[in-house]
């Protein structure tokens, strides 16, 4: 299955998505699960699915405003770079290095990504967004992925000067209207086993980041596992799992964003997601 | 005026400090202004305290279980150490290091600090907390002040190994029962200037760290214009300053909390947050 949070004359709706519809939640349900976090906590998917196709409107997804899959989740939890490089053979480090994305960074798919008159260094990051189905601290590695709900793609898009402030990522990761997550959740059994997803992140049009997840240093079990060992994890909390080599800054020359840039974020059986870069308001 | 947040019978309740008694705002107000956050985001703190002088029941502080002053801020940006040790003259960094805790770290006056199986370096942080009163985005250095609703003292309690298992203080600073809270909002107006206030955090009652808010690196002021550059700040949000030099895993010997363990944070005309230390759980 897969669902999508989009935005009507400025309501919130949100929706299973077949084929190119979306089958809108029905007011009858929103009253009960108003967001698609309240459905996901009450594991009332396939419930609220049903009623949707059988009483919701439909809308073309070409036409939809989308938001944020999850529009406000009570922990964004991100980790840096994750991926071995092509032919890497060093080790990985004992742990991940994670940061803390708010929620009102966020945007859906197809909405702007934003420059900011602050920074010069508008990166990309393309990256794969898990979404936490089932309540869990403490969650051993052979129940990981029994709490995750769904997937989908994420540009966590970096202020990389401001990053590099301190020794600290995050003012670089917490300017609005950078972390581009959409366009749908695509949920757990559909999207079947995650360690071996193709990745790719495209700069107008241009491949630039080109990987598998089977790449990351810390898979999507290593991560719930770890992260759950000193926090508690929520239906609707989101966990942004790292980018492989290739984002701008890194490259010889650097590439960052500008206006007009498109940036598309491709993940096998996930989705695609993409944004428009705007400048600086 | 002084508030308190905290808990009768398992339910969330505020009020204004009067002397030895916290005077509970009464239900006919908590219907508008469910709890301290609301009152200070409608700037309505005076009429609420009036309110529940006259109305409200009242409680001696001595028998209160306290919460934390804000339970459920949107935002908790921390700073890392920020005070120059005594004569140093070296500069400061160009910017603040950030990190964020999740609200779910939270605890009152008088609970428990909560040790974790998983660690054997819990350390203390006494710092001064500021609550933000007026929403705001890239404020201003002559504005900030304005948006501060108040003062508080806060325990950055710290699981020392888990913070340095990357270079990102996240999962260190973000076990539960780790960031204590209060007693009190004291606000700005009573608090005044706040840069030139004693801070001191005493451990089973002995003096570890003794510092002046003139010795932060960077200011309230500071802080507030830097962070507002990046991220929009709304009432409620909590800002903490940073922690003067004396932390226990930076001592000879180094010091850590066990069971048992008293650690008070005072910070003159903020108040006294003390905190027992419990065995994991």
């Amino acid at each position: 299955m897969k669902f999508a949070s989009f935005i009507i004359d400025d309501i919130a709706h949100y929706g299973v998505v077949r084929g190119e519809v979306v089958h809108a939640v029905p007011s009858t349900v929103t009253r009960e699960f108003p967001d698609l976090a309240s459905a996901i906590a009450a594991q009332a998917l396939p419930q609220v699915a049903d009623a949707a196709v059988r009483d919701g409107a439909v809308y073309p997804i070409a036409t939809l405003q989308f938001a944020p899959v999850i529009p406000k989740p009570g922990k964004i939890i991100c980790v840096g770079l994750n991926y071995r490089a092509h032919g890497d053979e060093t080790g990985r480090p004992d742990f991940p290095a994670l940061f803390v994305r708010f929620a009102d960074t966020q945007i859906g798919h197809g909405e702007d990504l934003q420059m900011s008159a602050e920074s010069e260094m508008f990166d990309f990051e393309g990256e794969l967004a898990v979404v936490i189905g089932k309540p869990g601290h403490q969650i051993g590695p052979e129940a990981a992925l029994d709490h995750v709900a769904g997937y989908s793609c994420y540009n966590d898009a970096t202020m990389r000067d401001w990053q590099r402030h301190s020794t600290q990522y995050t003012a670089g990761k917490n300017f609005p209207g950078t972390g581009a997550f959409g366009p749908f959740l695509v949920t757990a059994d559909s999207v079947g086993d995650p360690t071996n997803l193709a990745i790719e992140t495209r700069v107008d049009g241009v491949a630039l980041q080109s990987a598998s997840t089977a790449d990351m240093l810390f898979s999507v079990t290593d991560i719930i596992a770890y992260v759950s060992r000193f926090t508690a994890l929520s239906p609707g909390d989101v966990l942004v799992t790292g980018t492989p080599v290739g984002a701008g800054s890194g490259r010889k020359p650097p590439v960052f964003l500008r206006p007009g840039t498109v940036v598309e974020v491709e993940i096998a059986r996930v989705g695609l997601l993409r944004n428009t870069v705007s400048a600086a308001r």
